[in-house]
């Protein structure tokens, strides 16, 4: 077990200790003013107050500190400056982007959603792959108490679920493996730190030679790999298409369990996931699925984009939250990775969805581990029945990928902005304001019927009716973005993950193009053969095809995704009017009319006024 | 015609000539910086800037005025350091209340809603009357330009039509009459320079005597007025009851004309006023109808609470808005005082609404003028059937009414407030937002048409428009407050109008009961005889049945008016929701499920994401 290892599990466990260490977790400074939501056991603090850290395994990015008057309460870590002790985990493998909300954007932030800090992301992470313009979307808390959206908190989840996933003995196990100098990379890692939305990182250094020659190490390799499996593509009706299973794999991802290990001072979730083909369930923890995800992305990453698996960054101030939300997650990306004919039938994904005991699974990640069809060799694997393309052909069709893959990932940031915007407005001023209008109807409604005079209560009964229907209208509003724009967003979310890898896949493709182009010049200057030349193009070819299988398969995906979630989303819609019709139409007023006249029996029918 | 008068016409018609007098029309200092609209000819202007005025009379609180660059166009009046010239008319008869946004105000205005004006003045105004806390109501103009308010600021107006009222030559005939004192007071003309929302004034001094003694006047009168109409209270099931007539007195107000005279230098507006008693219309222009509530007020003020007239601070950039909304106003003044079985009854109301020809009028208005029976003495010509009143019985009643007139207002301003907020909601960032997610879905179906792949038109023809129904959808919501918020919102105006004129009518009887009370010691000082204070006790009991008599008037006519404006929202807010519903339902989307399965025919049947 290294030393980090145990450092780590002695500051989370035995807090109490901290203090006899030069680490200073006694002088966390406030970073900004927080100010505490009654009743939800938090800690008001200013910028510059120090305060003692008392526990920092809450979860849900807070953490519990006492001020200087012995008050104790929660803080968002995120508001406290990072002492060596609540550094350690972020200087290690995983460091969570920073998600302190600037004093001007915590003003900003709106009621709980939980794309805040996905979009963060966005600008962040998928800005170095697309040059995209910032979004200016915000991450923080609402600074105002919200009704409708304080209890969701869209705070970096740190809890111990996660962190102590990273530092347990097995990871050790794996360090010891060839895979260990992969975790080490920063830049891998923090790519990896990043939402959904960060883009699927193929570290270069992964590919012996690759960072050297790119696709040659394929382009140019004497022989292919022999033995292992083929991918074949054949030409469907829109082009060059994967061989789909006949029948497709899925999968369920359900009932999350806590477990715990070195006698209880370390505990983990595990979730059980059952695919439809054993019926059988497995357990992994979310380090299972991120080791398969590096699997698949050594594997498979330079041909097929591999969405990076639901990070840490989910919303979730409890952890019941944070894990319902990351098992949601969790099961959009295995679904998704089961629809995928090359992933879902590779032998590593498999062995994920199937591993018989103990021994197998360890057995079969060696055996993972040890793979050397990674990287572009997958090429070498792939076989299209079609015939070789012209070098030309294989550029445009690179490049219209590449506008469009561009265009789409525009399209989608677009729709979580406002979305992001819609869910803030939905959450927070507009029921709220329904809520003062239902209230001034009962108000005014209670002032009549101190009145005395008779007749009133034909009127006031209907008022303070139609003041409960608003404050029930306020209610429906508040709730209806968890049932329709969740999935929109959940659903976009996905897809700038997805369009997020697209830029690295094009890349390595457009290497290979650029080596073609530059083929007579290395025969002349005889760096290579013109046999090697005419492979390089045929090599070109197939990874042209490969590309084209992958789009026909995005397209086809995206189009099903899309029409189940506008649908689902539109069918909610509407069936939230409809039910806000009902509740105004059932309003006592629409048989008033006739109780009117009897209220007003005393007095010769009134002429109307024409306003109206 | 006085010098006055002169003057503002000079003023407003020969503008060029203003340069000769040394009263500084070329140095208007910029108060507010204000960003021109596109398109509607707008002049942006610094704080601190300044310019020229080359046409104080477009009217609705904007005037033309050129910079230093030369560029002319449109900035609002209230932005500009009122100079001498454009003083003169404030510092004339009525003053329009000051509606100077402050920039902090400004922002937080939303699209243009005709009540900001109105409430400046209930907090203003009002407060004069009750002690009510601010209500923290904006007015002004929304900083940034706004699809949906642009075209109504809620700015005073000040336009020709209405200054020009104030100053023709038959205001001196007024003022050659006894009537003038009556306008020349400050107090009196600002409370009558206030919205409808402003308490009705009793200026003491008007009743000869009054200010001295109060009620005693009537209370103490040896004999009281003889001859003239009496009006008879009786015991209706609810209590005192004024007696009703068989038939409604109603009036429709229509048609406005825009006449002039003096050579057509100077133009007003006359309305047609036709009663359903003679149908047969007679015209009248504001300064008539203003007349009209001057006479009633100094008859029947200090016994029926008389509601100010509609005022000149109503929206309307363009003049039509603004005769519209005026109109509108005067109709609903018009039908409450028809409703009224004393007003409507009166022989100055009757003159109003049945004069023969100019001849009749001028007469009728001469009698009316000159009338004595004023102020107090009203009560001289009251009736009650039922039997005196104890003066304690008398004084709960009085009592209780202020505690439910005062409970009233705060309701009514509650809603006011709201609904104010509500209205800039509904108009400016709610619509924005929709317009925003139709774009979002619009373009990201046209990044979809743009893949090339087969049985893509299925889903975006359908997201197309699925984006196209949140357009329309924007728009709705922007239309709705005019069909149904507008009319909650007047009819609370016009109520927190009338509630605005109780405390001075209960004053008149505080103040009767008060003098009751000191009944002995004003006998034992021999200040009155035994009789005089029997009779005292006898004419109190008098002003009570009065009192009750209104109330009941009022408790009727508002059940009668809230069980239709609430009724006439809820309906139309149920009409809106049932129409959103229909929009979305028949959205393509729905028809999809099958088209769906055609699009991926080459694929096998996806396993759907179980999120959905």
């Amino acid at each position: 077990m290294s030393y980090i290892g145990i450092r780590h599990i002695f500051w989370t466990v035995i807090p109490s200790v901290r203090q006899h260490f030069g680490f200073g977790a006694k002088c966390n400074v406030v970073l900004y003013d927080f100010s505490a939501e009654p009743g939800n056991n938090e800690l008001s603090v200013r910028e510059g107050e120090t305060v003692t850290v008392t526990n920092q395994n809450i979860g849900g990015g807070w953490i519990e500190a006492q001020n200087s008057r012995g008050e104790v309460g929660l803080v968002p870590e995120d508001y406290l400056e990072v002492s060596p002790v609540l550094a350690s985990p972020s200087n290690s493998r995983v460091p969570p982007p920073p998600l302190c909300p600037s004093p001007s954007q915590q003003t900003s932030n709106g009621g709980g959603d939980p794309w805040s800090a996905w979009n963060t992301d966005a600008t962040g992470g998928a800005s170095n792959n697309w040059a995209s313009k910032p979004e200016g979307t915000q991450t923080g808390r609402s600074a105002a108490p919200d009704p409708w959206g304080a209890q969701s908190h869209p705070q970096a989840y740190q809890g111990p679920g996660a962190e102590e996933d990273e530092w347990d003995d097995e990871w050790d196990d794996v360090k010891s493996s060839g895979y260990a100098e992969s975790e080490s990379g920063e830049g891998g890692a923090f790519q990896r730190g990043g939402a959904q939305g960060t883009a699927m990182k193929i570290s270069l250094n992964k590919f012996p030679g690759f960072s050297k020659s790119g696709p040659e190490l394929y382009l140019l390799a004497k022989q292919l790999v022999k033995g292992s499996q083929k991918l074949s593509i054949y030409m469907g009706e829109v082009g060059p298409v994967w061989s789909y299973p006949d029948n497709q794999l899925d999968c369920v991802v359900a009932d999350p369990k806590k477990g715990s290990k070195m006698y209880g001072l370390k505990s983990y979730i595990e979730y059980q996931v059952t695919p439809n083909t054993t019926n059988r369930p497995v357990n992994h923890r979310y380090k299972h699925f991120d080791w398969l995800y590096e699997r698949l992305l050594d594997k498979l990453g330079s041909a097929i984009p591999i969405p990076s698996l639901p990070d840490k960054q989910v919303t979730g101030r409890f952890e019941e939250e944070f894990i319902k939300m990351r098992m949601e997650r969790l099961q959009g990306w295995m679904t998704r990775m089961c629809r995928h004919p090359v992933v879902s039938s590779s032998e590593v994904f498999q062995l994920f969805l199937t591993y018989k005991d103990e021994k197998d699974w360890k057995t079969g990640k060696r055996k993972a581990e040890k793979d050397e069809t990674v990287g572009v060799m997958i090429f070498a694997t792939i076989e299209p029945e079609a015939p070789d393309l012209d070098p030309i052909e294989v550029e445009q069709k690179c490049d219209q990928f590449s506008r469009f893959t561009k265009a789409m990932d525009d399209g989608v940031k677009e729709i979580l902005t406002v979305g992001q915007e819609h869910w803030k407005r939905c959450t927070g001023p507009l029921p709220k304001e329904y809520q003062r209008i239902g209230k001034a109807f009962q108000n005014l409604s209670s002032v009549f019927n101190s009145s005395g005079y008779q007749g009133e209560a034909t009127l006031t009964d209907a008022m303070t009716a139609a003041g409960k229907t608003y404050e029930e209208i306020a209610l429906m509003v508040a709730e209806q973005p968890r049932k329709d724009l969740h999935f929109l967003m959940e659903t976009n979310n996905e897809y700038k993950g997805l369009l997020g890898c697209f830029p690295d896949t094009l890349a390595v493709h457009k290497a290979g193009i650029e080596k073609v182009k530059e083929g007579d010049k290395l025969v002349a200057t005889s760096k290579i053969t013109p046999q090697e030349k005419v492979t390089m193009a045929k090599r070109v070819s197939t990874m042209s095809y490969t590309l084209q299988a992958e789009m026909n398969h995005f397209h086809s995906n995206r189009i099903y995704d899309y029409n189940r979630v506008m649908q689902l989303y539109l069918e909610e819609q509407a069936k939230f009017y409809e039910t806000v019709t009902t509740c105004l139409s059932l309003s006592h007023f629409f048989s008033l009319s006739l109780s009117l006249s009897s209220a007003l029996s005393l007095l010769p029918p009134l002429v109307s006024n024409p306003l109206f």
